[in-house]
């Protein structure tokens, strides 16, 4: 069973550089608008003015397989893979239609307001343990 | 007497997009880091973690006479030229060696933490009149 | 008659800096995601690797009234006002809601590929003239 | 014998995200600043309107240690670990004083004009191969 998250937008100029493709760290961006809009469906707020804990990106690891041109519509994809005790990690692709133009794993820690590494919070564990696959989903004990 | 102030900086491959020019909205970021050096220079913190005030860009008029290129060498000056009881306005300019590139005028208001318009602080307001030529320094008052 | 074109977006984290609202550069990325909308059901291309013609913002005047906020889904505007022989000019506003967030005018003139100033081409002039109300098109002759 | 390049530079406002440290994404514009003045102290242009070839970002692995902060003056390095027929991988950090914030790993591709793969030029090929340690120079052939 796949959970996986789908989320589609326009390339503007604004993305592009000179080399008259999407500029590498753009993509980046699009990753986490993708990951915004995914918790958003789990009715988490990626990112807020929160007091209890705040989310920072860890670790990612991303390859580039095709340019992507301005005025694409690209589909961004999320797919959660792992949960861990203060940690969770996604999986995500970049498309064009049929074309997979980028690849990436990101692991998100789960911080406190003074950045200091802390256990996810259950609110956010539990919505989270409902996008693994079920025979994943003791991962975490 | 002019008390302008200038900042030189490098521009990337970033700073660019597919026109294979510097995208028209960087100019805006260009401004503010020199703003940003020039009140470090009156031993001011541009943006802090402050309790007390925060500055926003209230207005801004930016002329483009010239494209910006990869790999540019510019120098951004400014140079005050209004001091109001909760505002200020800085007149800036964007050179390559002897070639004007673009010109603007920035109004910055001061706010609270809240985001409220609120008036100048002492420290900031004492700091910007010794950047006035003489014969203007009364018009705050 | 109005013939104002209007566009809607969901502000992300990307958007936003440390003072915990949109970061006053991206603004100006917005007001140009939205003209390239707008040329677009016009049948025009805003930026593409044409051999005819470039468009670049000449002018920008912007006021900033209120912060936007991370998530915020904001509606920007673009409402033709001007068509010159080589330049054309839009007035441009943000919205939240019914809140009036930042107010602008941009000017785009046309350069050829080397990046010389020349006249728009007939295409565009022609389905520019269609967006201005009928009392103005004769601005241009 | 470390061929290592390091460059530092200034954080401002507009690195920054309302989470109050650098947003993520623009660790990656910090990693590819470096490398472009890195080459260039080996003669070469990291991007240009050049005829011949382009270098484009193919795999970039990076792991976020600690957060940067505005104001932050950091230092980052670059140091050359293997070159290949098509490619070559760079090993890069970021530091502020002597606190690792992030290091990362980049792979860039050559492509010529139209984005296809193609072998590195000599030129280029020639310069990097003088960054390698000795031992490794043989690596290529």
């Amino acid at each position: 069973m796949t959970t996986q998250f789908s989320f589609s937008f326009r390339i503007y100029i604004e993305d592009t550089d000179a080399g008259g493709i999407v500029y590498h760290a753009n993509h980046i961006k699009y990753l986490e608008r993708t990951r915004t809009e995914w918790l958003r469906t789990l009715g988490l707020a990626h990112y807020s003015v929160q007091d209890e804990f705040n989310l920072v990106v860890y670790a990612l690891d991303i390859q580039y397989h095709k340019p992507i041109l301005m005025n694409d519509l690209i589909e961004v994809t999320a797919d959660l893979i792992q949960v861990k005790a203060a940690s969770f990690t996604v999986k995500q692709q970049i498309w064009r239609d049929d074309q997979l133009l980028a690849t990436a794993q990101v692991t998100i820690a789960c911080v406190s307001k003074s950045l200091q590494a802390r256990a996810l919070p259950a609110v956010l564990k539990t919505a989270l343990l409902t996008q693994l696959p079920a025979q994943d989903r003791t991962s975490l004990t």
